[in-house]
């Protein structure tokens, strides 16, 4: 959870735990559906299994909240595909069912819905590790209840009938932890903090200044690193990891930039940007105003006070109708898409506004 | 819960767990109040804690499910009431202040609130303490969460606006609780299966006929009792519990009366009439048809078939914006009813029809 | 648990569910068998799922309390065993297996030392639930660890070598339980207040005293019941339950017998006789006195006081090497008896005094 | 728990969750003992609250696994001391009263004792946290009874007699978390391969050698450190942390030193040194052969394989009765110290050999 824990302090727990948990999920998932005699052979269990073990393996440091700038362009799927090949070829080719699953291209789509799709066991695992851990039991589910309503017809996963109301409650959970955890004021300012760090770093990075430089693959990311995610850089990404980050981040605590050592004292002692959230856009002058204030203030430049005042939008995709769905298969026989369902709330909560405009600052 | 456990096995709690468990949380209120120096003095502690650990004192033998049936039109609070009254005059009027909040009668209504409103402890522990004990955890509410955003202004309980998300989840949580658990249609059939074995005593009642009588208190309410509930009367009341009603149908189950037979050998057996919930009220003729088919199945009049195949209202009562309301006080003073609040869930929640329509009839 | 609640208000548990517990880890130490290659058919399986989840069904209205006094002579396990051999007829020997295997006539001993041995999934499940329900956690045990550790070796349940820390928890486990909930001095006092009622109205029983005819089934264990269980009484027994034995104690609070009348409002009202615990034998002349003393109080004879003053022995019956064993399954191939281990706690536990002397007396 | 992680996955809590958690006891043990009338004022009630709260914030990286390595011959307690001293510098004197309890110079000794003692809150929430992460329920403790039975006579923290069981409990618990978790063999191969990573940079630091130099305060300590803990020395030392080490040992795993990088990639892909525990104390004649086997196999001195095989003594503290004591007050009045007190198991788990003897090896 990148750096929630500086909000919710229970908040420790790691990817690991989550692969294990998602596992567990997915060995679960499997009983039931064996159980309601859909047939899924041992190889389709060892390789939905070991698929889910993966599937987060392409994150980087801080995963989430570092995603789109450490390693720009490159989604993290991309790179957990990137490395299941690798891994592939090593055990020859006997992760080629999990990668043919996991990329979708399987014969089975409820294998691959399992793994990824609106109610899969990645999202349950969460949900339910972070309301855990964060203490935030408005996000707690009842993921047990709705491995058992699973079923698969016409080889897509859907819901039974009358696990209706578990799929509401898993829909408001999430709408719950958007807004209070994962987009929670402090936590977003936060990891916005560590983006602009990193970008800070990429702009004034000099080969020659060795106070930027960490002796870690870190160093390859910020300068050389040209977009091109070769076997060489792959590698280099696999031994990178949030302590370097934090090492890092002390390292340029002390560094003589003061828009960089001024974010990274502010990550290490908690003095947090302020960070409102709005339902309408930031007013572009006032924001101009702020950044104008803090570069008198601290005697620097308005382009270099953007990395200290800056606006942005904070989206909670719950559910998007187009791309994934949730199916109901009645008991009548008929499958609907859960938005298709008389449910207000679930109704409401599937079209409810889902962006918001934050603002941050400088204290 | 009365016969929730025929479904939900786990939920044996008692009334006296329950009274416990909202003491506690007024014993937390309290002191979450004090701390943001409200006044409230030691007398008035005491008397609060009183008020709600007695609140339910005047429930029956399976409380709500019986409480307009065996003892018909008394309330139970009603009866909390006069049992109150009579502690207080054996306790040389040490429960007065306890009476005069429990009745609304006190110069601080948020006293009262904290034991019958909106956000009453009362809610809060059944809503927590029956969502464990059945495994239901979609009614998970956050408690002390909303215990924390207590405030109190012009002697008025409010929720500080950075609690509007947890009331958001309560609110929610209480309407997923009734309509899985405390209107589950084989909970509502068992409940109204206990309502029709005591209309039909009361039908058939006559001191001759030794096989109703139990030799318990339970012959009085059934019999003789004319709606007055005098002192020997309350007492006699006080006196009857669960075992009474539960040895009452063992006994009954015998009795040659083929429809309180039938009712009570299903209540022994777990033989549960079938219960349908429907959107829209049910169709006179068609119920008409099925007693009549029930009534030559077992050889009875459709009257008394009318105890084996009835109809009826099941109500959500969630939130009434009329009478109760959940005040909102915000950062900048203003104060408002949480209806006029923007939050899509919470406006679904509150103006989500409530009301659904039962038929029971006879497997 | 009889009447811990008393002691421990949250002990309402039932044996309904201890029964789907023991079901619930009979069948994970079946799977983790299993995984460990013991062969284990399909049909036995089944059996020995059946044999615990009926291994208590022959237990009568409180249990343990009254097993030797309401219908003396007969062990419960006799009586679960003439219930399950009439199911069995009932069910055209389908249950043939699993009484076999309860009866410990099964070629395969490690399926009965899984249902009733030191270490069986009984005694896991009650430990577990007892612990939990009180909130005494001295009791909690590490029952998923023991089900790991479990293995077979010529068709005897064993443990692993590295179980040994969880079999010496387990084992301090039970010692606590016992001196803290079972033998705590207010449960033992109010289950023995339970036996000397039956003992009571037994002495007094009389067809034409109508008051204490309660007319359930309990009239004829009291009464005309010879000792002799067959098929009539066995169906008696089965349709007696507390509920009965509740109402009873009810009705006998206003029995002119005083003895009767004193011990029945004691356990209604809570006023439970003075218990207290030695580790010698209690000096009959001082019991005597007592006894005199209550005589002269109530106006009633020494014989009659000795229903309300009276001494006996507390058993905790934690190992007992003769009879039963815990075998240690060694890495080096070695099976030992886990009273020849070298486990200075265990040894100690084994060995230390269990049994305690009781008085009783009014208050 | 510095790597006990690579045992029990769950085992990530922080120093910060622990000191949260000893101070949230403290809280609590502060009402509990007013609550029996022990007068504690508000000042003192501050003062060890602050205490608890910095009683273990002079642990460095890895805390106990690296306590007597990293900054030799300066025990935690000691920087504990050092930088509450400093803090009450920077505080005007405020945290004197703590400082005062903290050292054991204060008139109400319990209050120490509440903070280090047999029985204190950080004991009692370490028990708790660590069971509970890595899922030892061997390690629960009744906490919040032990709480309730405390009490104060002449000054000096005790618990009540009806508390022995619960004492009972803990001490065992104590010793069992001490062989599974703490003693595990795994867990100590890891945090000893964490030691000879320490002492082997040590021993071949130089400042010329810009691979062992990680540009961090470790370095200091690594190598100019002189012992002489001054002012400078100990704001190097607050600036260390895990997150330090970890990238420090990543750095090294690529030394050409072997014997360093044989350790530390050994921790980062936990292959662990394989470790063997013994009552008695290793042969030393054995112990050299295997180090001349490693000397060999990787081509290095005896000496060096001194890093990679070696020996030592694993020490269970549990129980010392020379200088620390739990007091048991008895209801006559009389007060014991528990090793007088007649309780097989409390006498076995004091008196139980507390040492055993471990032997290191390169697998």
């Amino acid at each position: 959870m990148a750096l929630a824990q500086l909000v919710y302090p229970g908040a420790v727990h790691t990817r690991l735990h989550h692969s294990l948990g998602a596992y567990h999920l997915m060995c679960n998932a499997v009983n039931e559906l064996r159980y309601k005699n859909v047939d899924i052979s041992p190889e389709e269990e060892t390789a939905v299994k070991a698929a889910i073990l993966l599937h987060d393996i392409g994150h980087g440091p801080f995963s989430h909240a570092l995603e789109h700038t450490l390693v720009s362009g490159v989604h993290h799927e991309e790179l957990s595909l990137m490395i299941m090949h690798e891994m592939n070829d090593q055990m020859d080719g006997r992760l080629q069912l999990a990668l043919d699953i996991f990329n979708g291209n399987y014969a089975k789509p409820f294998l691959y819905q399992l793994i990824s799709g609106q109610l899969d066991v990645d999202r349950m695992d969460y949900l339910t590790r972070d309301s855990f851990f964060t203490g935030v039991n408005e996000g707690v589910i009842g993921y047990d209840r709705i491995l058992k309503m699973f079923t698969v017809h016409n080889d897509q996963l859907m819901i039974e009938e009358k696990g209706i109301y578990s799929v509401e409650k898993f829909l408001i959970a999430r709408r719950q932890m958007y807004w209070q955890v994962y987009l929670h004021k402090a936590v977003l300012a936060a990891e916005k903090m560590l983006v602009k760090i990193v970008e800070r770093v990429k702009a004034i990075y000099s080969d020659d200044d060795i106070r930027l430089c960490t002796n870690s693959p870190l160093d390859y990311f910020l300068g050389s690193f040209n977009g091109n995610m070769d076997k060489e850089s792959l590698e280099l990404f696999c031994n990178m990891d949030d302590d370097d980050m934090m090492f890092a981040i002390k390292r340029w605590s002390n560094h003589p930039d003061i828009v960089l050592s001024t974010l990274c004292k502010g990550i290490l002692n908690r003095r947090l940007l302020k960070c409102h959230l709005h339902d309408n856009p930031v007013n572009e002058e006032a924001l101009e105003r702020l950044k104008e204030k803090v570069a008198i203030q601290l005697g620097i430049s308005v382009e270099e006070a953007s990395f200290l005042v800056f606006s942005g939008e904070a989206v909670n995709t719950i559910y998007t109708s187009d791309d994934e769905q949730i199916l109901v298969h009645f008991k009548d026989g008929t499958v609907k898409n859960i938005s298709q369902v008389y449910n207000p709330l679930i109704h409401q909560t599937i079209s409810t506004p889902v962006k918001k405009f934050y603002i941050c600052e400088l204290k």
